[in-house]
């Protein structure tokens, strides 16, 4: 049997403390298959003393984590610290610098910085590799970059974000509303005490900008990726959407527009969309995740499963390093990244859909023929208006209109008409209808 | 740019002619990937003269499809062909033997000599593949083989053909009886002439054999999957299901009992199955796939998408195409095949869990006095009894139950006692409930 593979793990959070757990105890499954053993040589942590439940003392404490890179004895670094920059970033460059392959968790670094990363791996014939930055425990970049490689892909979307999912579909069991599901959600672990990053959309955003480059062989663009988070979903925009035949969820869409790789417009985004209750995402609730690919062979495919946690993300970490050691490893992104196309962005007003359109609205005459003279002057045909109910305190009611298929242009146009209304007490809320 | 992969196609079915549109219409996006040209050199099927829409005058013709194995312009050998035996199995013997990468979407030919062709593979460092055996366009092959690579998993299951599933969720979707969607699914494409195989579950044995061995790393085991088929399932039982709570579907399972893939016992199963209507495996109608694998620290993932076709399963051999272009093959079923485990089958009366058992019985009393009391000498606790509605014509009548959760042997026993009554008018029909 050939050498093992000789690990330095920086950060060990649950993460870094579950690949640790699961190389020890599927230490057999993974020898098999890796066709050698692997083993970690060397951690690093900011807290020396903490009690982790793991025996550390096997392995060389490195108390500089940057000195992980240059050690004689590591064949791969493993980052599993977070944070796009910093020192993450540091141990990155001189990681693949020194010619360690280099495993990742960290999806905010990758989709900042990952061209940045996959060129140096690329000249320094290092592998790269972050299976487990998207989707948790799900081989959803393996599926992309291997599984679905003779299709010219036209979509890829998902739930990305397991925080999001849980939040939204615990407000549909429950009926409750946005802060009331948060705190639940911060309360069982599945949400952060500083939750930004995933109910505004960016954490979903980050892993749908490494989904498109690798799906579509486009260089990352995360700038381009348009977001909006769920904080301004209600209990009654579920109900309605309920009443209507969908649920809500956040989806992260990447669309090829008029043409394939190579001349195409890429349009990213991320938006609480209205789900077809017979649509299988209607059916990923919780921390659950799922991405869709749609090629133009395969059809539509789907890959599910535990968005986060410290095993399914350990399991994914460890598939990367078996990769590696057989020398499987392959391009980051799917194609060598010199040969990325840069795609022009899409225009989200070309998008042929039908949204749903919440106002919340004062609650006299004239309102409502106000909303639909809008509509009727910007082109958007209404498929249903619904107003339901009445706010008990400040004289608001929500009115909730469907349109027809159409361009989105169209919609924005209508909304543009309506800014400063004194009829509309707050923002109007769309939510694209997901399509078959 | 390296050389070309140069192909050999044999069989220019429906599949065979998929590939070569595939690799016309994605041509640069396959040679993206794969970091060369993938072109076919030469082409062999039963008729020449036949229009099958494609332009093969590019290629060489092969009269004799064993000349293709021994062509020195050729380095991979494409078998679609079909047969467990016969002239595939000569022409994969002599591909490799020839130190030919061999590629198959011919799920009979692995599970029956998946090992005998690994090992020469092995020998004869010659890649093989066969994604497209398996579920089609879904890459689940590589999702066990590299996805999942560093789990122990305890269950593969999932609905392995398209066709059972159709029919399944048609009678379903209609209340028609079996012989009437059959029927439908032969008219529409879905069902061949003889259907045989796909019925009795033969086709879905195959691939659950070559999924267990890649998920478990266990030598293919075909001749153990205990297997029955659709065919016995009535428009009854279908609502008798619907009623509880569940849809009819034909799953395959395999587990690992007992202890991990070195030391456990495997259990491969195909059958009509009663899955809960929350459960994701219930919301895939039609000639939809799906495989659910669950690893110790993955989780569960699902894995779906078109289970057949000519464009997914084109998907799927190309796939395997571009691994072998760029080298990165690896083992066919996970482990080198001299380390795949030899599994000892697993005990079914072992198999804890609640079934469903259909009485078709003679409509005169006592009947359900002798039923009940076999089921409690058998140990057998009933968590519901049904008897809905009565034939029309025969003066028998089906009654349902639904047993508590316990081991199998028991469901054995109680319908061993029942063996030759007069009461019985035909078989019972045992289906397990899939748990959660």
């Amino acid at each position: 049997m050939a050498e093992p593979l000789r690990l330095a793990i920086a950060g060990l959070g649950t993460v870094g403390t579950g690949v640790i757990r699961l190389l020890e105890a599927n230490r057999e499954v993974v020898e098999r298959r890796a066709g050698r053993a692997i083993e970690v040589v060397a951690v690093n942590a900011r807290e020396r003393g903490k009690d982790r439940g793991v025996d550390l003392s096997r392995f060389a404490w490195v108390d500089d984590m940057q000195a992980m890179a240059t050690r004689a004895d590591v064949d791969v670094v493993v980052e599993l610290v977070g944070g796009s920059d910093g020192p993450a970033l540091t141990l990155a460059r001189s990681a693949l610098d020194a010619g360690k392959g280099f495993v990742t968790a960290n999806k905010a670094m990758v989709a900042h910085h990952g061209m940045e990363l996959a060129e140096l791996a690329a000249i320094k014939s290092a592998p790269f590799a972050f299976e487990a930055a998207v989707a948790g425990g799900i081989p959803v970049v393996k599926g992309l970059r291997e599984g679905t490689a003779a299709n010219a892909l036209t979509r890829i979307y998902g739930i990305l974000n397991g925080t999001c999912n849980y939040i939204l579909s615990e407000m549909e069991r429950t009926g409750a509303d946005f802060g009331e599901m948060l705190s639940a959600a911060q309360e069982k672990g599945y949400a952060e005490a500083d939750p930004t990053f995933d109910i505004e959309g960016v954490d979903a955003a980050h892993k749908l900008a490494i989904l498109a480059a690798i799906g579509f062989g486009t260089r990352i663009d995360f700038e381009a990726v348009r977001c909006s988070g769920i904080t301004q979903v209600s209990a009654t925009d579920i109900a309605q959407a309920d009443a209507l035949g969908y649920v809500v969820r956040l989806v992260g869409i990447a669309s090829m527009e008029n043409g394939d790789e190579a001349t195409g417009r890429l349009l990213q985004r991320v938006r609480p969309c209205l789900v077809p209750f017979r649509h299988p995402l209607a059916a990923v609730t919780g921390p659950t995740n799922a991405v869709v690919a749609e090629g133009d062979f395969s059809g539509r495919l789907l890959f599910q499963g535990a968005g986060a946690g410290d095993k399914p993300t350990a399991s994914a970490v460890v598939a990367d390093l078996i990769d590696i050691a057989r020398g499987q490893a392959g391009a980051p992104f799917s194609v060598p990244v010199n040969q990325l196309a840069t795609a022009e962005q899409g225009d989200p007003g070309e998008r042929m859909g039908r949204d749903y359109i919440r106002f919340t609205v004062a609650d006299r005459p004239g309102v409502l023929a106000e909303i639909t003279a809008a509509m009727r002057d910007a082109g958007v045909s209404i498929e249903s208006l619904i107003q339901r109910g009445r706010d008990r305190d400040g004289g608001e009611v929500q009115v909730a209109m469907v349109t027809h298929e159409g361009p989105e242009r169209c919609v924005t146009a209508a909304l543009e008409l309506l800014e400063g209304s004194p009829s509309l007490a707050a923002d109007p809320l769309v939510m694209p209808i997901l399509g078959n």
